[in-house]
């Protein structure tokens, strides 16, 4: 069978969890967490590598111009990315690449890669949404509503994922298992073994 | 998400080991063996409704007018099919249905329910299959040859089915489990779950 690993797009929406079941997935091993470049300063705490490839806005658009982003876009001035060539070391090596982004750069890693995955991660409900929101109690009400209103903008896309996987409250290991049957059913894809008849006859 | 169960189309060679990994399927409860209609005589030991379904070939006749068959064949004289109307049944209530059935029976399948799930068993290797099928030690050497020959001659159409899944010496747990992933998986797909935007924000 193919030994590739698989590039994993998981999106969500703010309050779906998606950061919890990710650190599931990556505590088994068997997945990595795509590491981006920014143009952005470091925040107290974030380390070079670990949190971002902190990079200045020439470095990142040698990296644009020598194709090595998978997908990359613009948020309040910076910029942000996910380093192709890394990627394809990862997989390379067997290892499942968890890309978190929105439906922006999802759609760019589908263009780019057409044989990666798209998963929406959801909470059961908007209504479900709204209140993990609320219950986190950092938030400023402005900014709480228009994460809400981000949300019915991305949903209109859903039909560019592959799978969609329901957070339930107190089941987010429920969440990453559905991920990983995802991602063992994906490996057995027909399409992705496409040399199989000859393999099973070769001497 | 979709409630109902799938249909699962199981092919393998002879020495596969498909009958055994449909049973442990079975034993989860999750899944339901198809029985088939036919024309041949009960042989000793076999009981109706549970081996087959034992109908005359007025009554399977009868069956095919009324479009009642999901997938059908003859074999030596006899005829063979999957009652349409019980695995419609069957796959309301939640349990995916399993056919074991051949590459022949997989195609009017697909035609006929294009959301059906085909999935090929296979020894790791074609000397595995052969090693195996002269280790039952109960089938004339022709009877072998003729087998191989046909998994030639079938192994040629691995491209209509969605899933391989290899089934090792000693592993049938792993590829029973193999399946139950891609089952999990495929309820999961955005295909399946057309209306999950509208659902998210109802009230």
């Amino acid at each position: 069978m193919n030994k590739n690993g698989l590039i994993l797009v998981v999106s969500g929406p703010a309050g779906s969890g998606k950061g919890t079941v990710n650190r599931i997935l990556r505590d088994t091993g068997d997945y990595v967490y795509s590491v981006s470049r920014t143009t952005r300063a470091p925040r107290p705490g974030e380390t070079d590598g670990n949190d971002y490839l902190f990079v200045t806005r020439e470095q990142f658009f040698e990296y644009l111009e020598q194709g090595d982003f998978l997908e990359y876009n613009e948020y309040c001035g910076n910029f942000y990315g996910t380093p192709l060539s890394t990627s394809e070391q990862i997989i390379a090596q067997g290892k499942n690449i968890i890309l978190e982004i929105d439906v922006n750069g999802a759609r760019q890693v589908k263009e780019k890669k057409p044989d990666a995955v798209l998963i929406m991660l959801l909470p059961p409900h908007f209504s479900d949404q709204e209140q993990r929101l609320r219950g986190r109690a950092t938030e400023t009400e402005e900014k709480i509503l228009s994460r809400l209103e981000q949300t019915h903008e991305e949903l209109h896309h859903l039909d560019m994922y592959d799978y969609i996987v329901i957070n339930r409250d107190g089941e987010t290991q429920q969440a990453a298992e559905d991920i990983m049957a995802i991602v063992r059913a994906e490996k057995l894809a027909q399409k992705r073994n496409p040399d199989m008849e000859a393999k099973y006859f070769e001497n």
